[in-house]
């Protein structure tokens, strides 16, 4: 099997066993502490968190973890928790007053498939529970991991990480202040992309260090290959804008430009993206050529991130 | 000074230290694993966390673990990250999706002072920084007394705890399925208001408990006093509604009857409520003997919150 199919191999699986995982977490049973679990509630939480989502943050904590031999189970904890915290950040994005969108990958968004009301308290279910789940013992037995873990988890997502990330995107497109949008630098792109998206996907490959007990240099690595993963994805993303075929990205194209917002694309021109596309393929090589074949997968995954038409 | 004097004294004093201590976590300063500050969404986490509430829940993370010569620093820190739990869920219960209140202790909520989008990021930043906070040494320097306080935090706020309260608040008013209220049995109503207000008094005892390793007799001990604290907040807070003085609690009184709103003195009555107050002041005075003297402070703050006329 070549890199690219091997790829494709094990990102199927985590997804499957992510999900059985999260139904599993997602369950009525109440754990130590716990007091109830209202039906409607946990069916809101249910319904944004399961049956959909490439689960490719999972992928990235699972073979990042592998990379030293780390339990699988355990990694599918720390990569279930993270994708609660995806998942909840979609949800509260898709809100009136945020983005204001009524489907999501095709589906009635959460607050349409229940209310808004609903949709708020899922988010917030779902956004407690991954500190839940990552302070378990079934996620690592070294409570010192646990709460390494569990600490890198909150700034990846909260002010310093995505939440701010969503502040700025919000800010940018002139939501505040009397409402007129403003056309961002580059640098100050990359941050906001570098905390919106790339915070989370550069967590998931430092949890595969925090859980591996790894070395200063191999987490400097992961992370490394991470944040060149965050600006991969966020370039092709971009790209697909431009030049995606609608039917084919599943949403409309062109938004972008037509919102007036400042990406990568714009910034560089598609050829000049393209490039930088490539350099920063090169970079996650780099980052890991330490690990060996080992790392074979993962660089699959950038240039995944990188190709993607979808 | 008499008893209540002294936890007058010790409630302003964990007041101001709250307060201090909050402003420093909410200041602009990067930490290890952020990207950003956003100018914005701090200030609105500010708005909603510092300069209001009478931080009732740290005290009683302080006092508890005081029974354990637990540092008062560590204690705050414990008691600042629970305060971050209060105060988002504030906000984010405030919403017009939600309770759709402008205002908040005389001042316009988050959502007025700011707007809807910004009050949302702020509650989740202030969720989230929740269990920064839990997770830092400076709150405990052994791992694992910050990781089982990062996951009895967890419990205590999400789906089985504060949301689930909160989303079976909504559902007794009629909310969902067509929109007509219901009238709560008793046992509907103790398990209503121990998830949305309950969860997170017990948890400030039981904080105490894990911050000073308590033994489980002990534990047990603060358990069932914080229990108790939290059922006695709650028919307080109805008493007040029915025989309190608007002029002097701040907000409209009358509102829960006007709304047909199940409540322990509606079942129980006026003079049943009080009768069933002084039994739960009883049983906190009970829970606590073993500790003696040193627990005079927490009686006293028991027989406040039963007794307060504000």
């Amino acid at each position: 099997m070549n890199a690219s199919a091997q790829f494709q191999d094990r990102l199927n699986q985590v997804a499957k066993d992510t999900e059985t995982l999260l139904d599993r977490l997602l369950g009525s049973a109440l754990l130590d502490g716990e007091i109830g679990r209202p039906a409607r509630l946990l069916e809101a939480m249910r319904y944004a968190g399961l049956g959909a989502g490439k689960r490719f943050r999972p992928f990235l904590v699972v073979e990042c973890a592998s990379l030293f031999g780390v339990d699988r189970e355990q990694a599918l904890m720390a990569g279930a928790a993270l994708e609660c915290i995806h998942c909840y950040s979609l949800v509260h994005d898709d809100l009136p007053a945020m983005d204001d969108d009524d489907l999501r990958r095709g589906q009635p968004t959460a607050h349409k498939a229940f209310d808004e009301a609903t949709a708020i308290l899922a988010g917030d279910g779902l956004l407690t529970l991954a500190f839940d789940i990552a302070s378990r013992t079934a996620t690592h037995p070294d409570p010192a991991v646990r709460v390494e873990l569990v600490q890198a988890l909150a700034r990846a997502s909260g002010l310093g990480g995505m939440v701010g990330g969503q502040m700025l995107d919000l800010a940018a497109e002139g939501r505040f202040d009397g409402g007129t949008a403003r056309r961002l630098q580059e640098k100050e792109v990359l941050t906001l992309q570098a905390m919106k998206t790339g915070a989370l996907l550069k967590f998931a490959c430092r949890a595969g260090g925090i859980l591996g007990q790894a070395s200063a240099a191999q987490r400097d690595a992961l992370e490394r290959y991470g944040a060149a993963v965050g600006q991969a994805f966020q370039i092709a993303d971009d790209l697909l804008d431009v030049e995606g075929d609608p039917a084919l990205v599943g949403k409309q194209t062109g938004k972008d430009a037509d919102a007036g917002k400042a990406t990568i694309v714009g910034i560089l021109g598609v050829d000049g993206a393209k490039a930088r596309l490539r350099t920063i393929v090169s970079n996650a090589e780099v980052a890991l050529a330490p690990f060996g074949k080992s790392a074979d997968v993962l660089i699959a995954g950038a240039k995944f991130v990188a190709d993607r038409n979808v």
